[in-house]
């Protein structure tokens, strides 16, 4: 799959309704998205909080009232509550965030005895970025949960990267770790971890991967940049996935790109025992409509 | 001045020959852009490296014998010294990088006898970006120098850019200090630095530009994502300088964008004596005639 569209007609070929649990499902962005994957067949929408609200948002939508349900829990807390144990109990698929604020779900994902999170797991956060300027899509990672990741929460990211892009039909993507250069100096510690992954995967310590870094994003992204400069590197310059060294990094690449080519994202938390929606309320319907259709490709069994 | 054009066009109505002194100067991108801009009568190139090889390549060029002067000194490190020698004792007025290898050039400028950063001076970098979607030019900094500047290095990069902003006629220039997000949190210590900036500008230690940070990329350059969002910030997703927490960030942000954005830029080192353009071999022709262009704007005095 090379685009966000092809997911999105992926799981719409799939014939199979992934049930998702929304926590505070009052957000009219939200419910746009819910509605329009619901219509198209792939998810059956659980949308937990105040029915009347919601029901007002479903007008607009002309849902069917089988293609989805509704739990009546107004206060937010405990709807949060009541979407996470859906999903902890094997009653729906994905978990997704509406209304509530980020913090407060995050806790309940968070928790020990109730949340998704299994214990010692490292949670990361892995987007798929659609340009229309490169010839596939761009998987990066973390553009939200881990400020400064140290190896192993790096090591994580790249293989949580690399399951994501199995299951979107690459069997061996190429994984490039972001730096400013391609040289390892000791004056920019990243290089260091870059380059000890790399060796890793030499090793074997990390599997169904093409990796390679330091490298900077025209080497990662840009043959002819490979070309000039001369780096040996076996990503040369046709990245899947960019591994970012930390989350100021990733985050703003990822915002130049959205705002100024044209970039789509989906984007979903990683390391939790079923898939994890948290779009912020700036988010586009379009962004979480293609949320919805990936975390749909990620409950599949292959 | 809102594009890269305009500031060549200013360059060229000056009718002043900024002369250039090249260390190493047989390099062909570095010789086209030199041509180009003393064609167009703004610069006057002093050619320092192997005189044979020179000659060469100025035959494509066709410019008079009387538009540049060549120093025949084929050892690059001598041919360094006496570029860097003849900007320090004011026979030129821009050094600039030719084929010697950037190390080697910097290791020159930075001498504490012979180069061009004055004791006690925070040496940086600002590019000008010029990107299609965006209404006018964004200055960035640091894309090359400091790879994790402390507080005071901030505020020297957003002096050094402001001091370009000013010198491009932006009276009262927006500056945006960018974490990836807008909350002070100490988990993320550029957003303090990001705050203590802030605060100090609002107490009078920095001039000549409006300031707000921590702030996102949407939220500096994106008014809707300002609307959206509710937060209170004079930027207003119209940010003319984007101050990035580290190397790294504003690495993969402009290569990112150079990439997939079809952006342009000219960039010069900060904080030295006179203007310094450091361009690495891969950079384009024509990335190297709007430093010189920048460059010449630079010596102005007003």
């Amino acid at each position: 799959m090379k685009s966000l569209q092809e997911i999105a007609a992926h799981a719409q070929a799939r014939k199979v309704k992934t049930r998702i649990a929304v926590a505070v499902a009052e957000d009219s962005n939200t419910m746009g998205a819910l509605c329009r994957a619901a219509q198209e067949g792939f998810v059956f929408p659980i949308l937990i909080g105040t029915k009347q609200r919601i029901l007002s948002l479903l007008e607009t939508a002309a849902l069917p009232s089988e293609a989805y349900q509704i739990i009546d829990i107004p206060d937010q807390d405990a709807a949060t509550k009541a979407a996470v144990k859906l999903v902890k109990t094997g009653q729906a698929d994905v978990l997704m965030k509406g209304l509530v604020s980020t913090d407060k779900f995050l806790r309940e994902v968070l928790n020990k005895q109730r949340g998704l999170l299994p214990p010692n797991v490292v949670m990361s956060y892995t987007c798929a970025l659609e340009l229309p300027k490169y010839h596939k899509l761009l998987l990066i990672s973390d553009t939200a949960v881990l400020p400064y990741p140290d190896l192993n929460q790096k090591i994580a990211m790249v293989n949580y990267s690399v399951k994501m892009a199995h299951k979107l039909g690459i069997k061996e993507p190429k994984v490039a770790l972001i730096s400013a250069t391609e040289k390892v100096t000791e004056g920019m510690p990243n290089t260091i971890d870059s380059a000890l992954i790399s060796k890793m995967a030499e090793r074997g310590q990390i599997k169904g991967c093409i990796i390679d870094g330091p490298l900077d994003v025209f080497l990662a992204c840009d043959p002819p940049s490979v070309q000039i400069k001369g780096v040996p590197t076996p990503i040369a310059g046709d990245a899947d996935i960019l591994i970012f060294p930390n989350l100021e990094t990733a985050n703003a690449f990822y915002k130049g790109l959205m705002l100024f080519a044209e970039g789509e994202l989906a984007g979903l938390i990683q390391g939790t025992e079923k898939p994890v929606i948290v779009m912020s309320r700036s988010e586009s319907e379009k962004s979480k409509y293609y949320c919805l259709a990936l975390s749909c490709l990620m409950t599949e069994v292959r």
